[in-house]
């Protein structure tokens, strides 16, 4: 990677300080863009060499993106203002936000002479109920919600300004990703809710038998994902980053209750009609052309999970 | 069609119009929602049977939107605010008025309880560079123009909500159309564009050697089209409306040449990066599902679009 200076949005969440911290610990000069932090809001402290600079300021302000790519000449974008279970509540607010939030910086990066943006996106709602067993990047996009519409809107318009303005871009179709850092208030995915349940003494809810399957990718593989896709060279734009294995609600279940050694209170609910049955991501692509496999065991990856969440909420006390 | 009452968006313009008259003939309730009309313009005076409602309102006005669809059971939606050319240089109006507009429609039209929506979609500018011959519905979407980014974007949308609320969508991927009442000012088409020139004596340009195929389909197709659309039960949703044929930009000077009897002179300018090479639809899912074919061949609808513009001119003198 020969880049003067990278710029991270949404440096402080959960994936993006990962990928920050693995950038500064390589040596990297580090511009991030988040939203001010929360008093006592802790930041990536790992050991680095790199230089990290801190600007506060809102993704969707075209005043701060103008500012935040100044002198940067790659990108990796991390940020998004919406959710898959309610996105459809406020499509506007989705497109106005995700959409031309990141049309605005296309533009900027285009006119500042950027030369790379990575995007993460979402492999887990672009393709909408499955075809396939597993799902390849040439699977066909029917979201079935407004955050995985906008998703693909945006990877439309990074290949519109790479055709404009020579600005390459990366989509990463990440799957479910989990690990330190996530939320456990039900935001981010099964993992982090169902391991906070235990840790925490609280009752799981399960929308119908727990028989639906997700690919769940430990962060540390998207970190690895995100590092390869910075110094890709040839003509693919889009991979799908997962673990390329599935695992039902109760395979989670079963895989908290192994770390944790705690039994876990399930609410068996109706299930829900937007959640499709099997979501699993072909990742051969990702495997030949970026060079990239997972490294992080499911079983592994929930243990050093459950590791990280047992600190943090000893700490939280 | 056992529908109460179609609303029009768009009524008053090129292709909306002609499917508004079509309507009226066979005896429909049309309301058409449209920009006021400037002093002196023409609406749709063929024989009708049935009722025309006139509202005069903004498609990107919510408010006008609601009480467009209010009564209406089904709906074409016939509305576009930008050119395929033009859309790069404002992407944010592009977005706001086209994706954001058509999304407010359809919660409104979902609230009302609408059945059916008709969207004229763009075949011409939805896949991008062809990757085959002649273009399938099968074919990838990568646009190069926001126009077409959008019209992909509207698409999903109508994808999602007929999941959420069961309002029925068709869409129409239009290859060129041209035909009487298409404007002659650049804005829609070479037919038009060589039409005007000869008729007026003016000289055309032609970016590149004038080999650049396109596939132009006549706006009576277009309407019956339409009327397939409205009644179609079939599980297919999206359909290429073209002529199914390739005709070069020379092609057009010739046609035009022989119906007006005028030597069009011509100047040739270099090739624009952005205009592909060929773009010729396949229609054989229309021709199957929807049991309609092209029916104007290119040279009578040529004839019969040289023979309304002369009129046209005369009366504008």
């Amino acid at each position: 990677m020969d880049y003067q200076k990278y710029l991270v949005l949404g440096g402080r969440g959960f994936l993006g300080s990962h990928i920050t911290e693995a950038l500064l610990a390589r040596g990297y000069d580090v511009r991030i863009l988040d939203r001010p932090a929360p008093v006592g809001a802790k930041f990536p402290g790992a050991p680095t060499s790199g230089r990290l600079e801190v600007v506060e300021g809102d993704f969707t302000n075209p005043t701060d993106i103008r500012s935040a790519v100044e002198g940067c000449d790659v990108c990796i974008h991390a940020v998004t203002t919406t959710l898959p279970k309610t996105s459809n509540d406020n499509i506007e607010f989705d497109i106005l936000t995700n959409l031309v939030g990141t049309v605005k910086l296309l533009e900027n990066a285009s006119k500042s002479g950027m030369k790379r943006m990575v995007f993460l996106s979402s492999g887990g709602t672009i393709y909408g109920a499955p075809r396939t067993y597993d799902i390849a990047e040439t699977h066909p996009t029917e979201p079935i919600s407004s955050y995985g519409i906008t998703k693909l809107a945006i990877e439309k318009y990074l290949q519109l300004f790479e055709s404009l303005s020579g600005l390459q871009f990366i989509s990463l179709r990440i799957s479910n990703p989990y690990g330190p850092r996530q939320r456990i208030d039900g935001a981010q995915g099964a993992v982090a809710v169902f391991l906070g349940a235990a840790l925490q003494g609280k009752p799981i809810s399960i929308w119908g038998t727990g028989s639906i399957v997700r690919d769940y990718v430990h962060v540390c593989d998207v970190v690895h994902a995100v590092q390869a896709a910075l110094v890709y060279e040839g003509e693919h734009r889009i991979f799908n980053i997962g673990s390329g294995r599935g695992h039902s609600l109760l395979d989670v279940v079963s895989a908290v209750e192994g770390a944790t050694g705690i039994q876990l209170q399930k609410e068996f609910l109706p299930s829900r009609v937007f959640d499709v049955q099997r979501n699993v991501l072909d990742i051969t692509r990702a495997g030949r052309e970026l060079g990239w496999t997972p490294k992080v065991s499911f079983e592994d990856g929930i243990r050093d999970m459950a590791l990280w969440l047992a600190d943090e909420l000893r700490f939280r006390r």
